[in-house]
């Protein structure tokens, strides 16, 4: 019944659109900020039970897919770059890494050992769906990670980012490469854990000059998809603020290529070209609008891709605290009743 | 001898591509510190003879023009949306707007009144070059200024201002016609003090999907815009993260279209059209990368324009305060010598 979803990341023909969102599991639900008041983030995503109760809380809603409960920094402990959520400043990385010295004390942590959690958390779910609804595995991609590693935390700018980039392309080179390697391993552990499809997050890209991204970011993520795709599971690839680099995005790879909605979604889909999937692209903050305003905008999407087979229903990031749920479920409604 | 500035906004031949920076008076120069640690960043703007003084500071780095030295928010006092800078936060709107009656107590004031200190500022500067150097005013565009006043200061994603723009639009419009009336006086008396060229600063613009531009922003700025070009000097229209929007900025308005690092110039080039000039396109954090890779990037620049008359060399923002000044004036350099 559920299989709509793996069935568009192929471009297979499907009843009716397929649709999940970003962060589905989150703050938005009464019952995500309950399990909140008991137990932190990391402790959710590491224990393997609650990452199944909150991996499923948003099934009811309507979405065609679930996706793991996780975080895109989960690496960074096993890797050796231990991190804590401080209160409203988002992750801190205790030891940014700045030197040959904190890259080379980096390690290729063996996924099973380092992430077992995760992956048994994957199992778990996998159980529980019981092929009702398709699972996603995610990783976050290699630029996006770096930035949080060498910056310490969010930027605005990824100032030293870009410097160590631009300044020490071997150092780069040599973190990137590291990097690269734990995420590959990680999506092809999930995969063997029982994850139907995968997404690279690659969330920060966007701020990258289209030279830069395919001097020193593409090949990781080329490497990285293609291994992934070689496991015969849909890869979405993702970023944000993007809409520049979706050629150089879609020559690094992936089945489903991501689209916010900084473009229409017609033009971006011609641009990435009509052999691939496309997933997305719907303002994430459309969904703090009046309900008949989110939906309008999300018929408007179905109306640009016109039925093409390969479309999966997205917002363009994450939803936010902020959404009301029932706007989620109306447009869930909306995509799932057509044009 | 300093008229190649104006030239290439009209498009005219000129001996060399002239270039001057965002933000090129500022943290990264020693003598803008040293006056810093007697006065603070609105002590300055409120202040002519010290506003002029950091105008004039960078010019001996070789600047084909000089900007006013000014803050976009400087029209929030006189339209009784009193601010500050708190310390590394940035600027704090003492009471947001959100509500109709917020929108309501927001003056059109003007200019002469409320912000004569900038006007006696471009007076000064204007004497001061004496010609030698053209000078350039410029103002925060509506969406720009009307996010720090909804959201009460710097934001990531713009949550509170989209909320309004689509679930108010009426309160929307006339936040954003009130805004636009201050902005519109206020270039206009920037162009009667003496400015030569105006900047349009439409900085956050780029979060905007290119429907929610047509219908929420651009009617605005395309009235402020016109009436600065009916005075008969040269319009930057500048926004970042745009490159989704370039024909709709375009549409709106402009001599000079501004284009950031995240396209390459060539490519935003053609499609807003050769009858308009274009400044632009280097990451200003290049300015933080080996000397010979930012000269490199920036002769990349000259070679994709080709020596076609209308382009002004920029950064796709303003220098970051780390910015080693020798790197600024080789760029300069660099530029000034040509493909």
């Amino acid at each position: 019944m559920h299989d709509r979803f793996l069935r568009a990341c192929r471009r297979e023909p499907v009843d009716v659109t397929p649709v999940w969102f970003m962060r589905q599991a989150g703050r938005y639900m009464a019952e995500y900020r309950a399990l909140r008041t008991k137990h932190t983030l990391l402790d959710i995503c590491r224990t393997p039970e609650l990452a199944l109760e909150v991996t499923l809380q948003p099934l009811r809603l309507g979405m065609d897919a679930a996706i793991l409960f996780a975080d895109i920094l989960l690496p960074l402990e096993p890797m050796g770059a231990p991190f804590e959520f401080a209160k409203g400043e988002g992750p801190v990385i205790h030891s940014p890494v700045r030197s040959r010295a904190d890259v080379e004390r980096l390690r290729i942590c063996d996924p099973e050992e380092g992430l077992g959690h995760v992956l048994e958390a994957v199992r778990l779910i996998r159980r529980e769906l019981d092929g009702k609804t398709p699972l996603i595995g995610f990783a976050g991609a290699p630029f996006t990670i770096a930035s949080y590693l060498i910056e310490g935390g969010k930027s605005s700018h990824y100032q030293l980012t870009k410097k160590m980039m631009w300044s020490e392309p071997e150092l780069w080179a040599q973190l990137m490469h590291k990097v690269s390697e734990v995420v590959r391993l990680f999506l092809r552990a999930q995969v063997a854990a029982g994850a139907q499809a995968v997404q690279l997050f690659d969330s920060w890209v966007g701020s990258l000059a289209v030279e830069d991204y395919r001097a020193h970011v593409q090949p990781y993520v080329a490497r990285i998809l293609g291994d992934a795709m070689s496991l015969g599971v849909p890869v979405i690839h993702f970023g944000t603020g993007t809409s520049t680099l979706l050629e150089a995005q879609r020559d690094a790879g992936g089945t489903v290529i991501g689209v916010d909605w900084r473009i229409p979604i017609d033009e971006a889909w011609a641009r990435i070209g009509h052999d691939r999937a496309v997933q997305g692209n719907l303002d994430p903050l459309l969904l703090l609008a009046p309900r008949e305003v989110a939906v309008a905008r999300a018929k408007d999407i179905l109306r640009r891709v016109g039925g093409r087979p390969g479309h999966i229903f997205n917002l363009g990031h994450g939803i936010v605290p902020e959404t009301p749920v029932e706007t989620v479920q109306a447009v869930i409604e909306a995509v799932h009743a057509g044009v």
